[in-house]
C-alpha cells in the first residue's frame, strides 16, 4: 500500500485556501462554523469524498461522513471510522484538523489503489466545530455523535451574534438528518498534528498517543474599585488588574509546581483576560479571565485548581478585592485503545516507519469517542511545536509517513487483505 | 455674597440627565464629544448663561464662553475667567467637570445678586473634551486656548469612526469662530471634585491646590509566541500574558517604591490591557498596555519610568519575549499661582469656610492654563474619593461651600466691591 503524497498535499493546500489570511509568516486561515469559508471547505470535502467513490451523508448537526463499503465488506460488520475536523481557531494553521480528514480519505484511496478488500466498511468523518469558537466550548459534533449532547440542544446553541447552530448549518446547506452514532463503530482512528515538539526532537514521523489529557476550564472574576488613575494614591487602591496579574502568575506557578512534583505533563494557562473599563486613566474596576488546566493525570489537574483557588483567597485578604470562581467545563483524561495502538505500531514496523508513544496535551474529538468505542490518536510532527498559528507546519514527507502508518492500521483493523 | 445652593444643584442635576446611564448605584452619564448628550449639555449651558445676562461666544474648537461685563468694568482690564468642562469619561459621574462650569456661573449670579461691581470682565468657560476619550489624549480645548495646539490640527483630529472634530462640532452646531486665548486673562479659577479622600478625611469643604501632577503615558507591547494551551508544555512557552502580568506588578512595585523613598504623591497605573488572540485555549502571543505615571515631582515620575523600563529588559532576558516601549505623552507638573491661592484662602476665611492646601493627582485644563497666566484650582470633597464612576458624589452643602470660596476669590481678583 502506497500513500500518494502529492494527492494528500493537493487536498490540504486546497482546503487551506478557504478563509486564508494574510500572515506575516506561514499560512493561516480562519474557518469558523457557519461562515462562507466553512461552507466552501465542507463542499470541497464532499466533492473529494464522492470523487473517491464514497457515499456521503450529513447528520443533523453537520457531521459529514463518507462511507466506503466495497463488495468485500461483511454486511453485519461494524465500520472502522477515521477523520478529524475542518474548522479552525481564528488565524489558525492549515494542518490542525484537515490533515486528519484528508489523511482518512487518502488512506481509503491508498487501500483502493492497492486493491485491498476490507471486511468492514471504512468511514471518513469530519466533525462539526472541534475548536469551539462559535457555538460551544469545543468538540461539538463529536459530543453529539457519542450522545453526550442531544441533537436538539446542539442545534439551539447560539453564537455571539445570536445565530443558532441550526440556522448556521441551514445557511451553509449542511443541516442534514439523523445522528451519526460513534458507538456503532468497531474502531476509530484520528491523525492530527502533534502541536508539541517531541516527535520533531526525536526525529520520528509518527506518534501513537497513549492518553489524551483531561481539560478543566475555569472562569474567574476579580472585582476591585474603578477609580481615577491620578487622584487615587497607591495606598487607597483596589486595583483589579494588579490582582488579576498576581492571579495569572499564580496559575503559572501552580502549574510549574505540579510539573516539578507530580506530573510533568500538567499545564495551566490564562489565555483570555478582559479588563473593565480598560481605560488608561482609570484604575481597573474588574477583570474576567479564563483558565485552562490539562493533564493526563486527573488528580494533578485538581491540584492546580486547588492551588489557584487558594491564591484567590489570598488576593481577597491582601488586596481587598472580591473574586468569583466557576468551573464550567471538566473533561477527565482518557486512555487510548491498546488494540489500536498495537495495530498502529505494527503498521509502522511493516512500512519501516519509526513510531513512538507520547501523550496528547490538546483536546481532540477522539477523547469523546474513546468513551463509546475503541479509539486511537496518531500524531504527525509539528515544526517547533507551533499550532493555532499561521506558523503551524508539518513537512509533507511527515504528513505522508504518518498517513501511511494510519492507513496500515486502518487496513489491518478493517480486515483488508 | 450668598451662593444659592438649590440653583446650583438644579443646573448640575439637569446637566446630569444628558447621557445618563442606568447605574447599579449612584448617578452615571456618558457624554462624549460630538454625541447628542454632548450637544444637549452644551445647549443647556448656553441657555443658562444667557438667562444670567452673559454674552455667549463659541470658538472654532467648540470652547464656550459666557462673558459678564457690567458697566463697572474698566474697558482695558483683562478678564478673570473660571470654568471647567462638560464632557465625561464613559460611565462617569455627574460632578467631574460640570461642577466647575456651573459653580462659575453661580459665582457670577451670586455677585450679581449681591450687586457687586467688578472692575474686570468675568468669563465662564466650558472647554471642549477635557477627558480625551474621542479625539485626543485629553485637555483638548484648553490646549488650543493656550496655543499648544493649533485650531487646524485640533479640527483635523479624528475619532475611532473616522469623524473629524470639525465635523463633530458642526453636527452639534458648536463649531464657532476664532480662538479663545487664555493668555489674555488676568487670572483663571477652576473648581473641581477632588477625586481623592483628603478633604473628606479632614472634614474640610474646600481645597486649594498647590500643584497639579505631571502625567506621562507610556505604551508598552510584549510579544511572545501564540501557542496551543494544551500541547505546549510549561517549559516551552513564551507567554505574553504572564510576562505582561509581571509588568503590571512591576509598575505597581515601582510606584510604591518611589512613594516610600522619594515622593508620597507618586502614582503608576496600568489601566488598559489588550491580549491577542485572547482565547481560552491559546497561550497569549501579544499584549498591549498603557501605563499612566503621575506626580507633582517630575524627577519621581522619571524614576518610575526608569524602573519599569528596567523591568522590561528583565522580562526579555528571563522570558524570551520581545518588548516595545514608547512615551507618547508627557506633561510636567505645574505650580498654581501664589496670588490666587492666597485669594482663595482669604475668601474662605472671610466666609468662615475652612480651606486646606493639597495637590492634584488628576490632570485638569488648569494645568495648561498655568503656562500662560496665573491659575488656581480649587477642590470640593469627593465621597470615598471615587470618580470616573457613577458612585462619584459630592454632597450639595460641600458643592455650595466650595463655590462660595471660589466666588469670593473671583470677586476679589476681579476687583468687585
Amino acid at each position: 500500500m502506497k500513500i500518494d503524497r502529492e494527492r494528500l498535499r493537493t487536498d490540504i493546500e486546497a482546503n487551506g485556501e478557504f478563509g486564508d489570511i494574510d500572515a506575516d509568516e506561514g499560512r493561516g486561515r480562519t474557518v469558523l462554523t457557519g461562515t462562507e469559508p466553512n461552507q466552501k471547505a465542507r463542499e470541497y470535502l464532499v466533492e473529494r469524498l464522492k470523487n473517491a467513490g464514497l457515499d456521503v451523508r450529513v447528520d443533523a448537526v453537520g457531521n459529514t461522513v463518507g462511507r466506503w463499503a466495497p463488495d468485500s465488506v461483511n454486511a453485519d460488520a461494524a465500520p472502522v471510522a477515521t477523520g478529524s475536523h475542518l474548522d479552525s481557531v481564528p488565524e489558525g494553521g492549515i494542518f490542525d484538523g484537515p490533515l486528519g480528514v484528508y489523511a482518512g480519505l487518502e488512506a481509503v484511496r491508498a487501500m483502493q489503489d492497492a486493491a485491498l478488500e476490507p471486511q468492514r466498511p471504512v468511514e471518513v468523518v469530519s466533525f462539526t466545530e472541534e475548536e469551539g469558537h462559535e457555538f460551544a466550548g469545543g468538540l461539538l459534533g463529536s459530543s453529539v455523535a457519542v450522545g453526550d449532547r442531544s441533537v436538539e440542544s446542539a442545534l439551539a446553541l447560539e453564537n455571539d451574534e445570536g445565530t443558532t447552530l441550526a440556522a448556521a448549518l441551514e445557511s451553509m446547506g449542511f443541516r442534514g438528518e439523523g445522528r451519526l452514532d460513534a458507538a456503532e463503530w468497531d474502531a476509530w482512528f484520528e491523525l492530527h498534528v502533534e502541536q508539541s515538539e517531541r516527535l520533531e526532537t526525536a526525529d520520528v514521523p509518527a506518534g501513537v498517543v497513549t492518553a489524551i489529557t483531561g481539560i478543566t476550564q475555569c472562569d474567574v472574576e476579580i472585582r476591585g474599585e474603578a477609580d481615577h488613575a491620578g487622584a487615587t494614591s497607591m495606598g487607597d487602591r483596589s486595583d483589579a488588574l494588579a490582582a488579576a496579574s498576581e492571579f495569572v502568575l499564580d496559575v503559572e506557578r501552580a502549574a510549574n509546581a505540579v510539573v516539578a512534583d507530580l506530573s510533568d505533563t500538567a499545564v495551566g494557562t490564562v489565555g483570555a483576560l478582559d479588563v473593565s473599563p480598560n481605560a488608561t486613566n482609570v484604575v481597573a474596576g474588574g477583570v474576567e479571565m479564563s483558565v485552562d488546566i490539562r493533564d493526563v493525570d486527573y488528580e494533578s489537574m485538581n491540584e492546580i485548581v486547588r492551588r489557584v483557588r487558594r491564591g484567590l483567597g489570598r488576593l481577597e485578604r491582601e488586596r481587598g478585592v472580591e473574586t468569583a470562581f466557576d468551573r464550567p467545563f471538566d473533561l477527565e483524561p482518557s486512555r487510548m485503545s491498546e488494540r489500536l495502538r498495537r495495530a498502529a505500531h505494527e503498521a509502522g514496523d511493516r512500512a519501516d516507519i519509526e513510531t513512538m508513544d507520547l501523550h496528547s496535551g490538546a483536546a481532540h474529538d477522539t477523547q469523546r469517542i474513546a468513551g463509546v468505542t475503541d479509539a486511537a490518536l496518531l500524531f504527525a510532527p509539528s515544526n517547533d511545536g507551533i499550532s493555532h498559528n499561521p506558523k503551524e507546519w508539518t513537512d509533507w514527507p511527515d504528513c505522508a509517513a504518518a498517513t501511511r502508518v494510519m492507513a496500515g492500521a486502518l487496513a489491518d483493523v478493517s480486515g483488508a487483505t
